[in-house]
């Protein structure tokens, strides 16, 4: 018999997942309802309201689908590409070039336009890389989980309209905690997490497919191979046809209303202002204490910060001891930036001065313990 | 603002989502972890270990997928297909027909062996179309959730020793209720649900792979297309290595751990033996009240019961009338059995005797109040 499992009140301050608050992880406990049961089919109606909100778009495909960001990730590329098309990818950390990698594996010619991690794309290169390509399809990652980096956005809509182009944006670090604009800026499709900005468990990959880009998909010559991610199969659940295609995870849905209900009353540009001046406040604790950020500050997110490790410092050990310590976790660095840095996550209901006052505390102790001067 | 969100308390009679128990529910609502916790590391090995136990089974890639049952079956095809290879399926249902309609998706030449729906496959014939093909692997269906058919898998081992195949079982419908004895039967990949006969809510995706599954994946020419559902990147995360694939769902897999131990105290011979004791009390009633079963005594699913309509009854009206005036969901059936069954779910922890009883009550008031004479 298995003992009985009572995991430690973390507080977690990594690249997600965050701390959920206590309304969401009771909206959990509902009754799971048949994935079409006419109460629970307008819990799905209302998250795809909530959800136009939260993306800003009017795009009728939106929705969240039943994987993590991941599975957002590769619905995007599965659905859009078709085989040997090029896209344009652009490349600044972990996550860019996991974009890359699986538009590779869905079969396209991928045309990398890259900038030295931390740093954002430089929207002149895109230009120039989608002017000199046939390319009908531009990827990048808005919030890059793996430096901290916030990609400007804001000119995608006019690149995206020099050649009827189809724009696929991550907002996996964004959603809910920073402005993702989709509409305004252009983007036809964009996935996200749960976890993260939202404030819910993972789990989920909130999706939004703008027209231009759900006309594309329909124009295909071949289904794209996954049946799993087949936005258009999925949608003909989600939307007023109702046809099956998997069983609804209920659970994790209510935990998805409830937090999107959260985000709604608090407002969204109150939402996006609180997480700015948490990392700010943050910014200024982590300068006091004689330590840098790795992002310049107009591209910084407000959700994840990364801080450069002085010298010195053991990266492993501090972490260990936050954890152990202080029940906290933040993340390490990885890919070219491991060891180099702490990702230090402030999102959702996490996003708090309570635990930025905390977070620098301990994390002062620790470093004066470990022998750096503070 | 939306209005609070309170369901009904629906009795989950369908073919899943199945009732989940107050402790399950509970389970679900411990503090999220990061995916790299230790504690929650340790929650999932013994998920895996959980998993062993139910399948029946020693393969080290066992786990939990971040999707519901579908990702399952994508995820068997995805790995275990590569382009142009030959696969035989067994088609005597609506999802024995989508494993044929997925592994084409996926590139095979899919060579049907077809028996009528309700009706368990013709291992010979079987045999003699794998004698007849080159194919290296075999999939079919243990429980056909759209007819109520159990197929009997116990030959599928001398089947494959024919010529070193490569089994794949769909046990959606039978995992946790119904023994599926991966080992024993020659089992090499088979994917689950959580919400059927585990008795979680759905989202996640049980599934095992043996020695000579993997053996077969790690000599792919290629990798498969779907990186979500690479199973050697997620096994690399399940696995001691535990490198990033994605954000562990943690919610859902406190519940599945949960779920799993609930099994394991029950003792998986009472579990089964439960499942089909009230199963049988239930076509006891059903046949007392002069009503018919689909599938033949030796071939039932005790999970989930098929009954005829009976002419002059009207399918939706029934069904309607028992979700309204008595909370409780049956299943409609579908494709070739639309309008002419019922699909009556007895599973996890709605497999009771109370239920059986509910519901022969219910359900005879109904009809009899429709016009038919019980």
């Amino acid at each position: 018999m298995p003992k009985p499992f009572n995991p430690p009140p973390r507080i977690l301050l990594g690249p997600g997942p965050s701390n959920v608050d206590a309304r969401v992880t009771r909206a959990m406990t509902a009754p799971v309802l048949g994935y079409l049961d006419p109460v629970y089919l307008e819990c799905l109606n209302e998250i795809q309201e909530q959800l136009r909100t939260v993306f800003e778009t009017r795009n009728e495909a939106t929705l969240a689908l039943a994987g993590t960001g991941g599975a957002g990730m590769e619905a995007c590329l599965a659905n859009l590409i078709e085989d040997g098309e090029e896209i344009i990818v652009g490349v600044n950390g972990f996550f860019g070039q996991r974009l890359a990698d699986l538009a590779e594996r869905w079969g396209a010619r991928v045309i990398h336009v890259e900038a030295e991690w931390g740093q954002p794309l430089d929207m002149n290169k895109m230009h120039e890389a989608f002017r000199k390509s046939g390319a009908r399809l531009i990827a990048m990652v808005h919030a890059e989980t793996s430096t901290g980096m916030r990609q400007p956005i804001e000119e995608l809509k006019s690149l995206r309209d020099i050649r009827d182009a189809v724009t696929i944006v991550d907002s996996v670090t964004s959603l809910g905690a920073i402005p993702v604009g989709s509409d305004r800026n252009g983007i036809d499709a964009s996935y996200s997490c749960s976890q993260k900005g939202i404030g819910a468990p993972p789990g989920l990959s909130p999706v939004t497919f703008s027209e231009r880009a759900m006309e594309k998909i329909r124009r295909r010559k071949t289904a794209p191979r996954s049946w799993y991610l087949d936005i258009q199969l999925i949608h003909k659940y989600w939307s007023s046809e109702r046809v099956y295609h998997h069983t609804s995870p209920a659970s994790m849905n209510y935990a998805l209303r409830e937090a999107l209900a959260m985000i709604l009353e608090e407002g969204l540009q109150s939402r996006w202002e609180r997480h700015r001046t948490n990392s700010e406040s943050f910014v200024a604790g982590i300068e006091a204490m004689g330590l840098e950020m790795l992002v310049a500050p107009e591209h910084r997110l407000w959700t994840l910060n990364t801080v450069r490790i002085p010298a010195g410092i053991d990266d492993a050990i501090v972490r260990k001891r936050l954890l152990e310590e202080y029940n906290i976790e933040i993340g390490a660095g990885f890919g070219a930036l491991k060891g180099k840095i702490w990702r230090v996550g402030l999102m959702g209901s996490g996003s708090t001065q309570n635990n930025v006052m905390l977070l620098l505390a301990a994390l002062g102790r620790v470093l004066e313990q470990e022998g750096f001067s503070v």
